[in-house]
């Protein structure tokens, strides 16, 4: 590469140095025009792409990696003007995430793009020039359009994943809603299913930025050869800040000088940041088509799937049968996480199977480019996962680790788990309500053929939950059940957890909106040991089964069988079943129906478990 | 007006045109040239200012108001070039919170701006040509400098206060540091105490931008006749951005169109978020100078108040006579609350007299400009207080509306706080933890001296006892008590909270290393009525002390007097007194010495109040 390195220092422009670029190049669209969303066609089109690992006989093991505005098709391999690595070799190559040894890879210089595919660069056949501005205005739509002319040009009928962030995000979404039969998989990262106003905002400065700049000339620089450096510089370097995060700028560059021991007094690059900031101006201009800059911008300007309603996004994509894997970075305030929960909420009420998690980084939007340990091993997880449904990985579990559900089934306090399970009806579907690292779920799912999902407030967990090939979404259950649809499970199922909830009442509310059935297990606070405790020595207790000091303990509402029972009667609800484990003085764990004990429940009972229905 | 705007549609860029500005001009450093912080002398300096209302005899009611990076004089004026009213006419008027029928208002053009104070477009005496970039780079500290002089002139010796948003608030802070002596209180809005890596990278994208602007001219475009107005432009549509927030703009403009009704496929203005940004753009460069956008927006980037570490920061205003108001908004991204809470840690570390509200606004940084009620309603209470202390006002009490306290005295539950008051000696200094609106503050400052100081998390509480003249701070009493240094006040108290937090241990220990001695009052869950209704009904209490059901009470973490009498024991206190007060059917409220009452304290107390010490 080196070589090749010293021969291009600056981005090809003329069509023999595009057609010297390394990777493949393909024309599609040759016979029929291709048509856009502009109501134009374009053809034929040529497409610049790579590829890593093999593609297997069934052709079933094809991932296709979406670059975002001003990424191209080196993901992989070294990029032939910069020299450096491929833009995601941290996720892609062998052994790695997203493992070449297993999967076949492509990636595309989107249409409209400077790295070889059709774009503004390219000589108008009308004129005999560069497009220039006379290029057709494109896309995400039409991106997607030309990839998957690539996919029918390579032979492969379904992609087993599309992945790709930010822009690229946008891509994978657009895939899932266009063509949801040929992707079995979708993971779509820090990204939104719509533009929204500050971003379209920031893109009209950087294109302001382009246009001000004199050397534009009128997006004609080529044939004046010219190049609106300082233009675009500018509007790179305003769109890097938004890339980054200020706790990012803090930690790396915070109010530190550039190669001086004080401030100089003028309009030097005084501080590191500014020096940093003028560095990605100009070698981004040595790398990157102006006009490109302006069509690739304006096409995501113009994504708006659903357009811009919730509900319409879930319409969109009702009863989809691809399976999705959303993530977000804390620190991304370009795309940030509230647009992916948008785009959970509306997956969720479309019933889709989908997965989401939350990163917690402070190195912003670009966080998706960079070394995020836990970041991969979910890519990693949930890849695994759906290549074991697909049949491309045996179906094994990982027999050094038990699961949780293992290793508590031993231990009184998780014997609800147990009894959960034994009122759950087999092939039935389940919300696992704080399903942990998912060790329910995966009981459910491997002993009774459950189709479950799950809920669960802490990242860790929900990564552990993914990583096992499991649904399941990072969120706050005490907020986020609003966005599942009315009797969308037969069992809303909430473990030991009821007593640690604001908002008791409204929980219960919630699950029997969305469950048919829910099924609630917790400790019962009017056990013998508790109130005597209480009544005789006059202090809150410590027992086996609530092993907390009232200053340490996580329970903040306790209550009773009897509470329990007083408010389901209260709500209307029906107890279907309800058991009772007993104390180790009276019956060492036994288990016994609610009713059989008539009224000595509440007084014997350490923990009980009921389902219940709407009356 | 009407005929003067007609004159001067475009920023005053002559000698004469400057001269003609409505408003004062004056000629201060005469005689000696003013030491500028580059080591530069700089003299005579012009400063153009305006006032509003009258200077009383004693010339202690004068209020500076700071303007903010692209703000003038003309704060209650209309605008000599745009013609729009004065840009803090929300706030400063008569009867308005910053009243000009109490107050003497001064606000100046800063030292480089471009509406008459000394800057830029100056004609340079050495060379007879206007400084352009040869004016010398000025700092936060020389327009304070300046503004000192200005006061000096005006023979003000004491500011009754110094009040400004974003850089604005920069120069208040830089007045309370380097003359805490002139200046009675201090209102720093949406700011910070140094300029963020983010911030000064936004800054540098400006500057770029107008420096890449051919019509920039190296900064000799008056000679040149001409202006950088693509640039300037550009640079103040990246800029603001910034100062709004991406709800705002989402419910301003989302994704709607600009009067058409479908996108054109094309680089025109399709949304309306683009036209508005296109005109703010084109607006700003009728009425400002490109060359003070530099100047002063690298001033901003100098400022580092304590450079840039909290504990030089707390250094700095360590005792400090200043009564200081500190106010942030939400949404504000530019300056965000965690910069304000900084300053406010800083300042209850140097033990200063600060007040702290957070606002609730979608409106982002500008929203400190904007009509926000509540903000409006903070700075009138905090003012009207200061003016009470200062002797401008008479110390009325407002008759209509009885505290909190006196309103609650008369109802059992309240009954804790004449006890608590029983329990602090007077003249002391006092925390209260969960201040509410202040009720137990007052209380202790009229009847008992006491000088004290509040924390509470709720914002429409805080605002009501910063109102009242209250020194209360914004804030999570679990969080941020540890900014308080060590033995920082006699008393810390918490008034039947203890049963609300998350980490009740944690509270009382920091309630001891702040406090020399800490006051609690709770709720006794070892009372005969909750020890019967769980013992024998096998329910959670509901009594007239605990009227909540299990599922909705605030209380998260009960406890009875013996549970806190042994983490008392636990932690090695000393307790110094204790009451208890009796339900009725024992004495129907008595309030007894938990001492007298032996062993029966935990199961006759309905609530209890302690007073406890180290050890």
């Amino acid at each position: 590469m080196g070589a090749n390195n010293q021969q291009m220092m600056s981005a090809p422009t003329s069509p023999e140095a595009i057609a010297a670029l390394p990777g493949h190049q393909v024309e599609l669209a040759t016979e029929t025009p291709m048509p856009l969303d502009s109501g134009e066609q374009f053809g034929p089109v040529r497409i610049a792409y790579t590829t890593a690992g093999a593609l297997n006989q069934d052709k079933t093991n094809a991932i296709l990696i979406c670059h975002a505005l001003t990424g191209d098709q080196y993901v992989a391999e070294p990029h032939p003007v910069t020299g450096k690595p491929g833009w995601w070799e941290a996720l892609v190559g062998p052994g790695k995430p997203i493992d070449t040894d297993r999967f076949f890879i492509i990636c595309s210089n989107v249409l409209g793009g400077c790295m070889g595919s059709s774009g503004p660069l390219d000589i108008n056949p009308a004129t005999g020039k560069p497009y220039g501005t006379e290029f057709p205005v494109i896309t995400i739509g039409d991106m997607v359009r030309a990839q998957a002319l690539l996919m029918d040009h390579l032979g492969i009928e379904t992609l087993f994943s599309v992945i790709g962030g930010s822009m690229g995000g946008m891509q994978v979404l657009e895939w899932a809603a266009r063509y949801p039969e040929r992707v079995f998989s979708a993971i779509p990262i820090a990204t939104a299913a719509h533009h929204t106003a500050q971003n379209i905002a920031f893109d009209e400065v950087g294109r302001q930025a382009v246009m001000a700049d004199p050397d534009w000339c009128g997006g004609k620089y080529l044939e004046a050869s010219k190049k609106p450096r300082s233009g675009l510089a500018v509007a790179r370097m305003a769109a890097h800040i938004t890339y980054l995060s200020e706790p990012a700028l803090q930690r790396k560059f915070g109010r530190t000088l550039q190669d001086r021991a004080d401030i100089t007094f003028g309009f030097d690059a005084d501080f590191q940041v500014e020096s940093y900031l003028r560095y990605q101006g100009s070698t981004f201009v040595e790398r990157f088509d102006a006009n490109s800059y302006l069509y690739i911008t304006r096409a995501m300007d113009y994504f708006d799937l659903g357009t811009h309603q919730e509900s319409r996004l879930a319409e969109l994509f009702q009863d989809t049968p691809v399976r999705f894997c959303v993530a977000s970075f804390t620190s991304d305030w370009l795309f940030p996480t509230s647009e992916s929960l948008r785009l959970v909420h509306a997956l969720n009420a479309a019933s889709a199977d989908v997965s989401f998690v939350e990163i917690e980084t402070d190195k912003g939007h670009d966080a998706f480019l960079l070394d995020e340990p836990q970041f991969e091993a979910m890519i990693r997880g949930f890849l695994d996962g759906a290549a074991q449904d697909r049949g491309l990985l045996p179906n094994l579990k990982p027999k050094a680790e038990a699961t949780q559900l293992e290793m508590d089934v031993d231990r009184t306090v998780r014997v609800d788990l147990n009894l959960i399970a034994g009122l759950v009806t087999p092939e039935s579907t389940v919300l696992d309500i704080g399903c942990g690292d998912g060790a329910l779920l995966a009981h459910l799912r491997d002993g009774r053929s459950v189709k479950g999902r799950g809920i669960e407030i802490d990242q860790g967990l929900v990564r552990g939950a993914v990583s096992r090939g499991l649904t399941a979404i990072q969120g706050d259950a005490e907020r986020d059940l609003e966005h599942y649809p009315d009797d969308s499970f037969d069992y809303a199922i909430l473990g030991q957890t009821l007593q640690a909830m604001h908002e008791p009442r409204r929980m219960l509310e919630q699950m029997l909106r969305i469950g048919r059935h829910a099924v609630i297990s917790f400790q019962n606070f009017g056990h013998w040991r508790v109130r005597a405790s209480l009544g005789l020595s006059g202090r809150m207790p410590v027992t086996s089964a609530l092993p907390h000091t009232w200053y340490n303990t996580p329970n903040i509402h306790f209550f009773t069988i009897n509470d329990f029972i007083d408010l389901a009667d209260e709500m209307g609800l029906e107890i279907e079943a309800a058991k009772v484990v007993l104390d180790t003085s009276f019956g060492g764990g036994r288990v016994v129906d609610y009713k059989r004990l008539s009224r000595w429940h509440n007084l014997l009972g350490e923990q009980a478990v009921f389902r219940v229905k709407r009356g």
